[in-house]
């Protein structure tokens, strides 16, 4: 078989552990010298393919490489452009294909989440549908843990990890001061409760916190959530709430209001998200003092206090979506399969593409409580194995040292440019 | 010298470290059982005391003690009740002299801040002025790092490795981020810029962010942070932003307005703080996207990532505290002194209470550079030395594994109940 180049790329919000992904692909790929030539990646995702902006790893010292495991954010830049169909958009593919000959590319491999694993679907599709030679493979990725065919998602279980660790934090902090009596913390997951859930691994006893969790699946009942605040605070001195940002009223609208555009009837900007809005209707309704966060970025980029089950298997499934495109699997999503909750064991799978693009998976019923307030025991089995183990980066000067890459462009063989509409 | 019995409260708001401080007094107070006898805690600062809400710290074995050098928050409880002067409340510091010669305490030891130190100072004026034999010695401890008298508070180390910590692994997650432009990060310290200034240790060279870093100290000059933002956008891509909570306006307003109780025209509760109003600003002058994070009590309790310089020196000025205590040194405060930046070495020292009560230390403005928006060398010679060394707690579970104490509390010996009124 000839040699032929791999092109990888970052895709969507990133996390924690996309980077150990892109270790388990780029060091597996340098294992493999008779099969792959160059190893690329996309600077931002598929624009990168796009626009001929590629850039070729092999100037990387393996140092450089193996220290991508350690460090947050997406190395290579990444992007939430989503190509449209075959049909809509087909100069799109055939610039792909342009750029893929131009560089001799033969794997693609493509790390993302559901709307990523769709553009990957679509890249297979140049192979079967325009005659390109191309070996297609997925490699999920998302905070969200909204893929569907893969027990979980890289990404998630370092969130996880953070929100828990950090309501405990913070409940400790509440729990000290006498007079603040609600605290609110804000976390991610617009449609799934996933994130919103991991809060709930704070506490272990009934009277521990979290004492409320706000998931987008359960539509909110204020009149339910302001008896539940008084009866904390009543019970246990305060009450301290995970709401995810995705949480929505009866009516379908989302409680916390987007901060870039919309004003109200005077012309000015609403702001915030579901924290400062539920703050403000706890405050007036209860009179409590309250405390809220918003841990925005911060929540998915803490590499600091990653969960080594995380790492572990962001790198793995990077491993495996190279040994996948040797072996020739085209148009196929790498995935975690668990064998077991206690111990926990679990290996890696593989997925068709098709059957996980655009796909989402949503928190169970059965893993909220019937109040809709809580986790159930089983959430909590499925949960807890995702958060053990620590694996903290190296420090320097008393801060974590993460890596920046060179990331030498090759040089563009195309004479034409391509913009991407955004 | 006869025994007499030790009272020990924590006050204000608490920290990652203040319970290591009070490991460090618990610990060297039982060391001493031929003149220490009991060593009580008050529940809720010096309202524990009024109200005679005592906790026996002897019913805590050695190892939930040695645990508190690991546990965020305050174990005793805390609070933000202020003393009146003496001739303002005597019924209050009559009311101390009875509970103290109920349970006869004979030392005071007070962990707070500059308005603790205050009521320490106060309480001190208990021996001098009503007669009535105590030993009062403070102990430092606040975030804001502003109490004067000493080189650092315990408590801003962690603090500062967070808020650094979190802005370097945002920065990174927004630098992958094609879309987000603007990043703000509101940090704690409403008077004085300590706590925004560690944001500045995340980058090391210029082009490193945070790009702009906005200090209470500096009135905010709205023309020059856009300008800023949009040249930071220019040429580093992105703009990140570290605000603390207390910028103001050149008319001294606030630019975060209070949560609480605010209403605008209509009756609507003004929302936010700092974070949303500017990204508000900055939205709608640049039309950047932006994203923006509050990290309230996150910042102040977390443990997991506190710096082992500042676990370090939190307990040594809990031990401090002791040893003037035995050496009968009154009216008193533990300090931290400053031998050298570079090899860093510090040592415990002292200072009168009265000269630390009620003052604040500001960041000075040679700590700030010429256009107001970044720190300066001799500010990163002064900071980074407090941000040294991991002390991570034990982890069970994935989590950290914090210790809650049993807080038995002493059985009341006077008759009469006393109202705190806030």
């Amino acid at each position: 078989m000839p040699k032929r180049n791999l092109f990888y790329a970052q895709s969507g919000g990133v996390t924690a552990v996309i980077n150990a992904t892109a270790c388990g692909v780029i060091e597996t790929a340098r294992k493999h010298r008779n099969r792959i030539g160059k190893i690329f990646a996309g600077h931002q995702g598929i624009v990168g393919a796009l626009t001929e902006d590629i850039i070729d790893t092999g100037h990387e010292s393996p140092s450089a490489i193996a220290a991508l495991r350690h460090t947050p954010g997406g190395a290579f830049g990444s992007s939430r452009y989503k190509l449209r169909g075959l049909h809509e958009n087909e100069a799109e593919y055939e610039r792909l294909i342009r750029v893929f000959e131009a560089h001799d590319i033969g794997y693609f491999v493509y790390n993302g989440g559901n709307d990523s694993m769709d553009t990957a679907w679509k890249v297979s599709q140049i192979g079967e549908k325009m005659g390109y030679p191309i070996t297609c493979v997925g490699v999920p990725k998302t905070v969200d843990n909204d893929l569907v065919g893969t027990d979980n998602c890289p990404g998630f279980g370092s969130v996880a990890k953070y929100v828990a660790t950090s309501t405990r934090e913070a409940a400790i902090d509440v729990l000290s001061m006498k007079q603040t009596k609600v605290f609110i913390m804000e976390v991610m997951g617009r449609h799934a409760g996933w994130i919103a859930a991991s809060g709930g691994l704070a506490g272990i006893r009934k009277h521990e916190p979290p004492h409320a969790i706000l998931f987008p699946e359960i539509p909110l009942d204020e009149v339910a959530l302001i008896a539940r605040v008084k009866e904390c605070v009543k019970r246990y001195d305060n009450c301290v709430i995970v709401a995810s940002e995705g949480v929505r009223w009866p009516s379908g609208q989302f409680v916390g209001r987007a901060g870039v555009g919309r004003t109200d009837a005077f012309g000015h900007t609403q702001l915030g998200g579901v924290a400062p809005v539920l703050a403000n209707i706890i405050g007036h309704r209860t009179g409590f003092k309250y405390h809220y966060a918003v841990v925005d970025y911060l929540q998915r980029s803490a590499r600091h206090i990653a969960s080594k089950t995380d790492v572990d298997q962001a790198y793995a499934v990077g491993e495996k979506a190279v040994n996948l495109a040797l072996a020739g699997e085209h148009a196929v999503m790498a995935t975690i399969v668990r064998k077991s909750d206690k111990p926990y064991r679990w290996t890696v799978g593989t997925i068709e593409l098709r059957k996980v693009a655009n796909k989402e998976k949503k928190l169970p019923r059965r893993f909220v409580t019937r109040d809709g307030f809580h986790i159930t025991a089983a959430c909590r089995r499925y949960l807890s194995p995702l958060i053990q183990g620590e694996d903290p980066p190296p420090f320097r000067n008393g801060l974590p040292d993460y890596v920046t890459l060179k990331n030498v462009r090759v040089r563009r063989r195309l004479k034409k440019r391509f913009d991407v509409a955004e």
